[in-house]
């Protein structure tokens, strides 16, 4: 089914199951815009292909016909909402797979001054390069884009790296390829217990995990916030209609002994709409303490999506179980994979893996 | 004729023909300038190799090839004044043809804010790249720029994208490569009429393209404005000299019927001397209207420079005769072909064409 | 030895020379950090490296092997302090070997203002990239981050391109091989006299590579300031204790005469707690004007780290002495062989030499 068929409209009006097919062609992305376009299936072979690249990139002979892939390809960072983080490890996807990069990181710089409006500054990209990387604080906005690509002569890919408050499907996608890695050796993600801490509101990557969780079997959510900063009511909706388990508790010293992952998020007072209204918030008793990793599994990982506050101590990221920096430079791997899979060379890379990497 | 055996002074006097010379050698350009430098011969060929070029990097094997030509060499893209179109487009010529690309966007964070002469950092630049692309808002910079290298011990090439009101050369020649396109069936630019529209005292694109029009046979011309934003007296001037016909009108209905192009161009209040200056000349009349497609030759081609307000609504895209989005798309190729003569490589690319693309 | 197996504590109780073996590995820097990490056996190493870089990077074969040495590889370059000319150099440098660059250059668009410290920060670089180079007004950071980055996962090397006042080893590796080539057939550095003049109190470069003078035969140094200005009394104190030969004047004048190397420096009123600080001292006596090259050894050199503001005339740069411009350039070549020596393919790069570029 193609895009381009739908008026924006119609496109609107789709859940965001019904959009999936509209995004995805032979299990592949056509663009990266919502979790929801992602499936068991497709979950396990992204993941399965980030090992493998990551895997290839470390012998010199992979590195270099990685970086020979796509290198006739350009890719456009349009990064109007700043993320130094979220940047670096896209461009990095990029570099890996050879695919040239842009940047526009600051609109007083763009167009934009002169009155051009955003549609038309996203078809200038699109006219230069090959795929557009786009993080933006309006909501829906790397949807939008997508769709007037689409209507236009040059409908390259654009991957959201993050709009608004509630998507963000690169970051959900390496939170899962995380928890994959972690419990790979004990049955997967299946019947594990994920257990979310902290600002749950407005983390979008939260939100776009919980979403994704769906696809596994038995897995069982707890949610621990204080009450102002609880998960939104359209996800534990969501979590109903799919049967999935959860518990909500301000509790988090009872949430750590039965947690396979603890997900700690910082409280992202970035959105607050009036000045300290997240400073009223006692979140203190949200933070992971030394003496907290005594209650958790042996076999438990902490997670969190970066930049941390004083939710973790630096002392604990010795700690075994502290996976969030691993965390993070997964993200660089399963993002090369959605890279390579919307340029369909994902099939070329599993070729040389098996020829050239397998049992190296 | 070498630029360096000129004093600033002497290079000053010169009419821009009598620069043509200095600035070309054996019908290549040294630096890109000024429109002038560029007669008919040498836009012929121009816009033969920047087709020859799009048609090679169609094919994966040769954009591997056009990407290995100037692999060993690095531009500098010296953008103070902000514009994000042509930055891009530079940047992606330069990486079409291999080049690596750094950037100085801003000048707060350079040595100027260390007290540093413009002379000294650009010799900087030139100290640490093969190339320099350069925008500003000061008139005659690049050409100064050039002066003062050519006066140094690593006299490297300068690309002017743009310095003050007057010249923009990319553009008028990316312009005539668009309108040479899109006449190519029907007896290419000779013979057709031409009618600029909109703010055509201070848009530097009009001025540079009716400047390049004089080296084409029985081109007709129309200046289209409002009287406060009507062409200069030196454009009318050169047009006189050369036996151009044209004509001068603020009646854009009229103008519309016995077109070959109309290029349409925006109010340039940035150049505002004055608050509002720009807002007290009503520009309505001089917009395109759905309407108006009616009025057109169906041959006509749309033409903007872009970006674009309200003079064409957005609606007019989908027509087959609006062709700015191409004209952007043709900007990146024409700039690669320059690029590829100013470092000699054209006879490469042209030799690969004729073996490898040609009736491909 | 290595420096993840010191604490924090441990290692700045350490003076200087003592903290060269956790620098080095084999005569290669692991980090390129203080320039008293370097001795006289590895900077006549380094400079040997340099030239047969710079010879081989001037034949397209030898750029092209040049560009694929670090091709697998990506470059951060993380500077929160302004310094386009440092910037562009270490740029040009990584581009040169065909390492991939990403960049930091405002903090305003990081992470820092969701309130992470700058150790995540850097530690978030480290999981993208495979090299740092640091700019900061922050005394001391470059190594206290080399130090972290020693105790995680990812302890990759950092490359100090600045960092507070006194430490900018990469500018200070740069003049010595200035130095060694103005004076190649003339013994080398050995024996000759080389007179800083300016703001010798505040100017890093002149600091740092007075300690690497130390590591010279029978060198003798002249610092000509106003008072205020004069060399610190810990570099008196250093140059005391290892009986190199100096004096302190505020004649300019006078030390032209018997100067091998005349290193010309600016006003650094950046550094001004005070406004206007500088500004009180007059400086122009420390200004070199056209008659003094009158009073200059015709086989001596005029060196100055740039950006310069009066106290080099323009009109001196045609003097064959003036060896600023070389100078700068002359700091490419050496952070190339830097980096080549950080990577440890410095041996490669001097075999592809002798077998393909010496005798070319």
């Amino acid at each position: 089914m193609r895009l381009r068929s739908l008026s924006w409209e119609q496109y609107q009006e789709l859940d965001a199951e019904a959009k999936a097919p509209y995004l995805m062609d032979n299990g592949r992305p056509q663009h990266v815009l919502i979790p929801q376009q992602f499936r068991r299936a497709e979950l396990d072979n992204l993941c399965a292909l980030a090992t493998e690249i990551r895997r290839t990139a470390k012998i010199r002979a992979g590195a270099d016909f990685l970086g020979n892939v796509l290198s006739h390809k350009r890719a456009m960072l349009y990064f109007t909402q700043p993320s130094t983080r979220t940047f670096l490890s896209h461009q990095a996807a990029c570099l890996i797979l050879g695919l040239k990069t842009g940047e526009v990181r600051d609109t007083a710089t763009s167009s934009e001054i002169k009155g051009e409006s955003r549609e038309d500054s996203v078809r200038t990209f699109s006219s230069y390069f090959d795929l557009i990387i786009m993080r933006s604080k309006e909501r829906g906005l790397a949807e939008r884009m997508a769709w007037v690509l689409s209507q236009s002569e040059r409908p390259i890919p654009i991957i959201n790296a993050g709009s608004g408050h509630d998507q963000h499907p690169t970051q959900a996608v390496l939170d899962i390829y995380t928890l994959q890695r972690s419990f790979e050796t004990r049955g997967g993600i299946d019947g594990k217990r994920i257990v979310f801490v902290g600002d749950l509101a407005r983390g979008r990557t939260v939100r776009s995990l919980a979403t994704l969780l769906t696809n596994y079997k038995d897995v069982s959510i707890g949610f621990v916030a204080p009450d102002s900063f609880q998960i939104g009511p359209d996800i534990i909706e969501l979590l109903r209609s799919r049967g999935v388990r959860f518990d909500v508790s301000a509790d988090f010293e009872a949430a750590l002994p039965d947690a396979d992952a603890v997900y700690m998020t910082r409280v992202q007072d970035e959105w607050d709409t009036e000045t300290g209204q997240s400073a009223r918030v006692d979140v203190s008793k949200f933070h992971l303490r030394p003496d907290d990793l005594k209650r958790m599994k042996p076999t438990a990982v902490i997670m969190h999506p970066l930049p941390r506050r004083e939710e973790i101590p630096e002392s604990i990221d010795r700690d075994p179980r502290a996976m969030y920096w691993r965390q993070m430079r997964n993200g660089m791997w399963v993002r090369t994979a959605l890279i390579a899979q919307i340029f369909n060379v994902d099939e070329d890379i599993r070729s040389y893996f098996r020829q050239h990497v397998r049992g190296y």
